[in-house]
């Protein structure tokens, strides 16, 4: 039957749905047909609360499924595992008569310091866009719609309701709105999360620009935005803009507020049809029927294998992993036997299983001896429990120290990049007495290797695995999974060259992007900053080859790159192939390289294959924003395949015809800029000359290297100096004849 | 006789005076008494155009004594230096019939590129803002005027007549503005000259909030706003911003849009009063009788002695320096022989007098010989000249390498900071046969030393000396002088280890000043980049010493440093000392340390003297945007004595009460805020539990470090959340208490 459409009802029946039932779920309009649909926290599994009886939702949620969150998900660099992530935490969901996950976190890594970064996937916004899309993807086939959030720049917990994001539009558009484009034109996914920030000082959630213009009218976006929770500022003002569903719900207040708004002519009702509509498309997703409960043994297996690609090995010299068979193993360290597999915040699994490394290591046949070597609760003696680390390292061949942070969660950032100092000196004492020591990280951001690096054999970036961390890092440890991950962020020398050190996280309400799109390995990389592991970087058990490239320009503004990788060692393994593209073209400062394309390409040993990567106009594009378009400068591009964004392993260099229209002069452009106009500068060189005598232009000419001086002037401004024997309709007329 | 009130007159005849009568003069106002008075370019010299023939007034100019320019005054810490250049400029000018000279310049050296650097002070607003005060006391004593310049964020000459400087308050006030700010309330120049380049969007010809807010209202300018040549875009709108001179003129058509705006009611009538009165005052400058022409030999002699005391010894190892009497020296380099005294644009002088370097070493007694070893006009094989320079080199003790830069210019930046390739390798080849190599180095802005600073036993940084700079040049090797300058600007290892780096000079319209307030030393010393050698930094052929150091705190907000400088070597000299004051204090991010007073004293040999500086307030504060405020934080503030900006020879640290009241809470305040108000707090949270069950205060505690999640939530959002048991109402009942 056909439902009435929701927008024919009553004003204040229409408006009811345009805030929240309650906690975590919409009005239903039963008149309308319309139900309530529930909305989640995730995205890494699905968080479906028990209750909701305090005001912040914070109750224990359902037992599901910790699938590695965004932060391993990004270090995998592999679309096929995000769309497996996706669907499985999609399949939990429904199970739990879930209609949205509040997911995937797509915002830059701007600052390793982002307490929240854990649940984003990268500095880059590419392998932001790529990943999150494939999980949007893989999460809507079961019928649960996602919210791609923090839109947009909320790369920060420090006072992340009120800060505002100070960022140039060249910034946003190659930076931060990149991800959030790819997936809304990509994948459509059913729901946008407006962010709580401010952007250039208006709050986000109403910005008409950002959520009408850009992504509904440049992206065509369809699905419903929705707010942060609690992030709802003036309610007329951001369902202007475009917030569709205020989260919670209910609020009287506002509902009244948005009623009055259209009584008195200040709002279009118009606008509140077309969100009462867009919530009702969005609740559809209530009416799909609940699947069954998910048998949680299979999708703990799942959550095994996944997070395998995830891990980067970092350091392995010696060969000290994999570890050889029946070495006897030292397992020291407090995150051997209580792992931490996730972050804290929204995005918190109440887990269905967890395994910790301590219990799979203790099944792979290693003589093994553990000591906790610290805690994080700051109970025991550091001194008493360090020496009993080194005991027992002193008897093995191998140390595998499981270091890491506790607490790293939504809310606030973290000051620093060390571990704490009791780990350190575990690490410290622990290799000057181990044949061989592993370190094991266990963090959600990046921490800094230095004052250990140099003294342990490998170390493997285990970051947050989610709830089978346990068996993945005995996986990797053994060699039953060769490890392929990269790093989806650079890992600096020092916080202070990190390019937000000086602003994040902001003073007084604002946070300036001052490095502007020179995020991450864009700074590092243009400044020839040398960092400890760069972007892009990850070592395997095997070894890869790349050679026959060639790049094939196929049109104006694309090319095709075309390679053969080939497992050149003796183990079958998972090769990231990087693509990254260099160039001065454009009227604006580029990167040194961007990460332009990338593929997985599992490899057997001794196995080749030729790859073909396509090369799309915004691979080469910059954002122009005098033009208020994307601009393929003509010129020259170095296509590279980068091991990492430091280390380029291949390169070919080709011309592409790009946009070759320009922009036409005006009496606002340059006097400089007319000059050398090969139509108007002839004729405007004759117009002031008329009537000169002959040492006046041979003064002229004398002069023409001080034309510099003014070559920046507006040509309107030009006329304004005394003696110039020239008139703006004299210009006007020199314009007719450029056209 | 008593004048009519010029703003008496009619209307066309007071807005004739709003424009220049000529390319360097006002115009007269007969029936007002109103003479024109002459504005000339300088401010290093008197710059009395010939005649104005052209459209760009580039015309040669009447001889005068061209001064050490701003980057060799910087360069001498020395404010009574900088007094001495501005009188006798001003007694030049006063012979020239010249009323007004358009400088000094202020801006900061955001980067080492700016093409202007040579007409500017420093890195710092400090050193700026006492030289450029100095300037003009020593300046207006002789009855003419300064116009500090340009008015402000001209910090490149890229786009300079249309890029807008993007930059925050904070870094406006406490960098960009504050070197004017100094001035215009110490100083009281006669006029100010507002910048060509727009600043967040507006002109800076153009903003009210600059012109008359800031300048006026905030400073207490009482003199004329005179535009740069060319500047005026909209001419009302520059009038009502606060722009009284349009400058050059006259300028019918901007007058008549005037008239037309007053009628139509578009512009205050009383604006136009307020600046015919401000030009008329200015005017009054012209009254003072012309004086005799000054004596060139005696001004020459000064420009000599004055210019001695901005060299700056950066490298002197083995006692190369002073010249050992009667040593065999090779000159070599073109700059021996044609110096460059001075950078091109509307500050060139036309010298009355030129000395070589040459010329004068050659009095000093020694075996000379001279090769050129390069040309920088692309004449010769630089092989072969290179080689008679090293043969010649071969056969003394020292060979003394004069190199630099020519063509530096106003109108346009440099690229790179390298000096010439073949003055690079010449530097090589001779320091690689001769016994002693001291290169003097003839540059406007900071250039790079690497490549060869390791080869060489001595560097002389000779900036741009003026015309006197070869006497100069050979006072300071000779030992006849002993060199006292100190570094006004870093001198980095890589150009790319610069902050602006990336931003300069812009792109798009824009440049953004991303390193906000951490600009020069400010970067360097807070992210701990070393640097070749740092800002404050300069060698000498004395010894100094620093002890008893004292700090007294004299106020909330103000403390007086004492300490007693020794000359502990065998020879005279000026020594600099530098006052930095390094806090944490206050929420905002300082730098490690700034410059907030220095002084230079003459010592004899074996001298002390107890020296004690002030610190005012200002030396303590930061800008507060929110409160639109100075304020001092209450807190620990270090005071520091530093040989430099990177090495501090004494310390101490005082505690100051600072500022005590505190922004009250308000509905806007996060509840974070809220919570930790020791009043509101427990109110509020009373508020919350009314009428809640124990359970649910048992669980409301258990979920206390939650709130973390939520605490930057403006209190007046927090109420929407559904449930929240209290409301707009209760929370205005709480703050009332709160008062």
């Amino acid at each position: 039957m056909q439902q009435p459409d929701p927008a024919a009802l009553p004003l204040e029946r229409k408006v009811s749905l345009l805030s929240g039932g309650d906690f975590w779920s919409t009005q239903s309009l039963d008149e309308a047909g319309v139900p309530a649909v529930v909305l989640t926290d995730g995205p890494h599994g699905a968080r479906r609360q028990q209750a909701a009886a305090d005001h912040l939702g914070f109750h224990a949620s359902e037992p599901s499924t910790c699938f590695p969150p965004a932060v391993a998900v990004g270090s995998s660099w592999d679309p096929e595992l995000a769309a497996r992530v996706g669907e499985a935490v999609g399949r939990e969901a429904r199970a739990l008569g879930v209609g949205v996950i509040l997911g995937p976190g797509v915002n830059i890594k701007r600052s390793p310091l982002c307490g929240r970064n854990f649940e984003y996937y990268s500095e880059d916004p590419l392998l932001s866009g790529v990943l999150g899309a494939a999980f949007v993807r893989g999460l809507q086939t079961q019928g649960v719609g996602a919210a791609v959030k923090h839109f947009a720049a909320n790369n920060q917990e420090t006072d992340r309701m009120r800060v505002s994001a100070d960022v140039d539009e060249r910034t946003l558009r190659e930076i931060y709105l990149a991800a959030f484009e790819h997936i809304i034109t990509q994948a459509r996914p059913a729901s946008v999360m407006a962010a709580y920030n401010r952007i250039n000082g208006a709050p986000a959630s109403e910005s008409t620009w950002l959520l009408t213009q850009v992504l509904r009218e440049e992206w065509g976006f369809e699905g419903a935005v929705v707010s942060d929770w609690g992030g709802v500022g003036d309610r007329v003002a951001a369902l202007a803009a475009g917030v569709d569903l205020q989260m919670p719900g209910p609020d009287e207040a506002n509902d009244a507020a948005i009623m009055r708004a259209v009584r008195d002519g200040v709002l279009e009702e118009a606008l509140v049809d077309a969100s009462v509509r867009r919530v009702a498309a969005l609740a559809e997703l209530a009416a799909a029927p609940v699947v069954e409960r998910v048998e949680s043994a299979g999708h703990h297996a799942l959550a095994r294998k996944l997070a395998a690609d995830c891990v980067v090995l970092l350091k392995n010299d010696k060969s000290t992993l994999p570890l050889a068979e029946g070495v006897r193993l030292a397992v020291i360290g407090e995150f051997a036997a209580d792992p931490q597999f996730q972050g804290g915040g929204s995005s918190l699994i109440n887990a269905t299983h967890v395994d910790s490394p301590l219990e799979a290591i203790r099944t792979l046949g290693h003589p093994v001896t553990y000591a906790p070597g610290f805690t994080t609760d700051g109970t025991g003696d550091p001194k008493v429990l360090r020496e009993e680390a080194v005991r027992i390292a002193r008897g093995v061949e191998v140390a595998v120290v499981f270091v890491g942070l506790r607490g790293e969660s939504e809310g606030s950032d973290r000051a620093h990049l060390d571990l704490p100092a009791d780990q350190v000196e575990l690490v410290r004492a622990v290799s000057a007495v181990a044949p061989h020591t592993v370190v094991v990280l266990s963090t959600g951001g990046v921490v800094s290797l230095e004052g250990w690096h140099d003294d342990v054999d490998a170390i493997v970036a285990g970051w947050l695995l989610g709830q089978a961390s346990g068996g993945t890092l005995a996986d990797v440890l053994s060699g039953a999974v060769n490890p392929s991950g990269h790093l989806a962020e650079s890992i600096p020398l020092r916080l202070e060259d990190n390019p937000s050190y000086l602003t994040f996280p902001g003073e007084a309400g604002h946070v300036r992007y001052g490095e502007g799109v020179m995020v991450g390995y864009r700074h590092y990389e243009t400044v020839g900053r040398t960092v400890r592991y760069p972007f892009g970087y990850g070592l395997s058990y095997t070894t890869y080859r790349t050679d026959e490239m060639s790049v094939d320009v196929t049109g104006d503004d694309t090319a095709t790159v075309r390679l053969r990788a080939t497992n050149t060692g003796d183990r079958p393994g998972k090769h990231v192939i990087q693509v990254y593209v260099a160039t001065s073209a454009g009227r604006v400062r580029r990167p040194v390289r961007e990460l332009r394309a990338f593929t997985k390409v599992g490899l057997r040993s001794g196995e080749s294959r030729v790859v073909e990567l396509p090369l799309e106009r915004r691979s080469f594009a910059y954002y122009d924003v005098e033009g208020g378009r994307w601009v393929v400068a003509p010129g020259a591009y170095t296509v590279q395949i980068g091991e990492s964004a430091a280390r380029v392993v291949a390169e070919q260099t080709v011309t592409l015809t790009g946009d070759t229209d320009v922009t036409p002069l005006s009496l606002d452009s340059a006097i400089g800029d007319w000059f050398a106009h090969p139509v108007a500068g002839p004729l405007l060189q004759e117009a002031l000359m008329a009537g000169a005598t002959e040492e006046q232009r041979q003064q002229a000419e004398a002069n023409s290297d001080l034309m510099e001086m003014v070559a920046s002037i507006p040509a309107r401004q030009y006329l304004h100096f005394p003696g110039v024997p020239v008139s703006t309709d004299d210009l006007t007329e020199i314009l007719e004849a450029t056209r």
